[in-house]
């Protein structure tokens, strides 16, 4: 009896943007594909802050990998979290136990927020990266304004109504864009006892200039778009202190600022996924700061030429100035230059190219009708930015199944400002106010 | 200085169809109006199979409290949990010792699931109530696919694919439905180990036949309507024992039946709001084995004017051979008779009338194009009923501010049997499988 030619597995860690692209690109190599995630669906996180704020549902930004994935033969997704890596062996563990062996291994672990050394006030100040963080992000905001409708005094009052943002990166300058539209506009006429557009909505970054990595002129811009939505900008100061009803801010003068907050929300510091660190002792790999792994020119490991590591979870610096940003277009580069190796590899193919990022270009959103872009050195800002920006996240969410809803949505949204999906479901938020 | 003469206060305990009902109609009345509810949305609890399914978001069929009454100028809004009601010094203490003062109460706390003293079962057979509920119970049924695609033997397989449902009313004959279709039709493809067409979803039910209220000729169509979407019926049969990984059946012949199954939903038995047992407490009213609270013909407690009981909570028995069942439409009914006879006596008008339901029909939908309703006593069965349950429900969500978002998803979803809003999204049932 022959036995069947194996044919070789590869084995994805993270359907996000790096972890999907590259199961995808690999649909005509002869492979088998094993995606492994901890969640169920991809999601797509350039929209997360929406969910946060009350505009989509989840179910609108996330797919079900199973759903993307089930007319490729060569994939199957497995549910279950990495614990362990040997690189040597080619194997690696799940939680519960089970063994997966692997001739090649793409890691696309992704990361998380940064506390900057104060895990602590995760709980009081949560980020935005997943699903939960968004529904609970969402019900700490309305059950703000929910106290704020029955503060004893007004100084517990303006405690509910003070939002606390702490990072001026793109996920901080949209966050507190909609959370002042929530205010503004949404939430009109809904209270009996005060007005919403009295919340005040204050953005803390370290730099002097909101949107760091833009030039300075959109950066410019983007401060005065958010100071017209009433956003408070707090810049060239760093979070000292995060309690349960106030931020401390410290001033480089040295003065220190207390803001009493009710709700104050992450958006600053990138911290590599747990496994960077297992795969960094593994592999003798080097990391940054932020516990990313050097891959070398082909994204792999040094020394092991069938591990890459891709995405956020990546340190990639070969001639560049600076390592490549967490950005979904250099992971889904990634994602697709890894599979094009490894299935060049297979069929016996040379492959001698080297990775290189070929930036389209970084964009943000400051509210409606409002954005920044930098493309290829082109600067915009305002409508004509905001329109680029709402083309490109809608081509790059047509690979969900429900597009078209998604799209009649959100013009639906943009049109009458509505936000329908402001429920409170999280039960510890769903609590009586603090007195 | 002359006081303003004060408005009556009418607080309506519960945001459900009695509550809002009840709210809304008095908006022309000359009385402040306090709605106080633990959720800031209402639900449209007939589609929350749906959401439980996949095929809907919460959002879809949730809306929230203030956003339906923003423009309701004499209604107020309080997210608060109503924990006393002191029937003689008309007032009501929220879990925070907040107390508010009335002038006329209606209470519409609704129901929930009765466990028939097995409240331990609860945990492992959820029901099917609120957003937490749906959200919980569709990470239950999507993690059992996943941990088939991941089982060790075919024995824990065939497990992870069975299914048990308890109780064959309206909710849970549409579970049935439900996961047997997205088990043959959405999930067809998406796994490589098995197929979901496998998967046995069983009905179990006390009575003789599934929706016992309805007419012995509209049973049997559901029943057969039910088999043919591979469900397995087991009637005149009581579950006697909920575990992890069974579910044990009682037949009347003394015989018992082990079912292994992965997951266990609820769909059997009412239980009143812990309130009806408070007000029992606090004023000698009568109640019945599920709890609810005896009141007259004016929907009023025994020997207190101003405390209405509606909707779920009230056991009606005036002029009618059965007490009235816990539905919608007795609800809405009676949370504008209580409202009517509150506005009537504001005016110091006359209000002889007692309440009387008028039953303009049930139904209950079985899967698509099918459905089963009794309408003034004509009864029908197949597309046509299912075209009137569903202009029905149309109709009824009307209220909701994105209603034509709604319809369009519906219409999406049913052409396309797509159920895009697959999530896993709590933690605590993105588990591994037990082995």
């Amino acid at each position: 009896m022959d036995e069947p030619k194996r044919r070789p597995r590869v084995v994805v860690i993270g359907g996000g943007f790096g972890g999907l692209h590259a199961v995808r690109s690999l649909r005509k190599a002869a492979v088998d594909v094993t995606l492994i995630d901890r969640r169920n669906h991809h999601l797509f996180q350039p929209l997360l802050y929406q969910v946060a704020t009350g505009a989509l549902s989840p179910a609108n930004i996330a797919a079900p990998l199973r759903g993307l994935l089930r007319k490729q033969a060569n994939a199957e997704v497995l549910l279950g979290e990495v614990v362990d890596i040997d690189p040597r062996a080619k194997q690696i563990s799940l939680r519960d136990g089970d063994l997966i062996d692997y001739d090649s291994l793409i890691v696309a672990a992704g990361s998380s927020h940064s506390y900057f050394g104060h895990d602590e006030w995760e709980p009081l100040a949560p980020g935005l990266k997943t699903i939960e963080n968004a529904t609970a992000i969402r019900g700490r905001v309305l059950t703000a304004f929910e106290n704020a409708e029955r503060a004893k005094s007004e100084d517990e009052r303006r405690r509910w109504l003070t939002f606390v943002i702490v990072g001026g990166g793109p996920t901080g300058v949209e966050m507190a864009g909609a959370v002042s539209e929530l205010a503004h506009a949404t939430l009109r006429g809904n209270f009996r006892r005060f007005d919403p557009a009295t919340a005040r909505v204050v953005l803390v970054e370290g730099h002097d200039r909101v949107l760091p990595p833009f030039a300075a002129k959109l950066s410019e811009y983007a401060g005065k778009a958010l100071e017209k939505l009433q956003v408070e900008l707090i810049l060239g100061a760093h979070v000292s202190q995060v309690a349960a009803d106030h931020v401390q801010v410290n001033h480089p003068d040295g003065t220190e600022q207390i803001i009493p907050a009710g709700t104050v929300l992450w958006a600053a510091g990138v911290q590599a996924s747990p496994l960077g660190k297992l795969l960094a002792e593994k592999t003798g790999a080097a990391t940054d700061r932020s516990g990313r792994i050097a891959v070398g020119p082909h994204l792999t490991v040094d020394g092991f030429d069938d591990l890459y590591v891709i995405g956020d979870l990546a340190l990639f610096t070969h001639g560049v100035e600076q390592p490549l940003p967490a950005l979904a277009p250099v992971a889904m580069q990634q994602g697709e230059f890894a599979a094009r190796r490894i299935q060049s590899q297979t069929e016996g193919r040379a492959f001698d190219k080297t990775f290189a990022y070929d930036d389209r270009g970084t964009m943000a959103t400051i509210g409606r009708f409002k954005a920044v872009a930098d493309i290829k050195g082109m600067k915009f800002r305002g409508p004509f930015a905001w329109l680029v920006w709402l083309l490109v996240h809608l081509m790059l969410i047509v690979q969900f199944e429900n597009r078209l809803l998604i799209l009649l949505q959100w013009a639906w949204n943009y049109c009458t400002r509505n936000r329908s999906a402001r429920l409170i479901t999280d039960y510890e938020h769903r609590v009586e106010p603090k007195s």
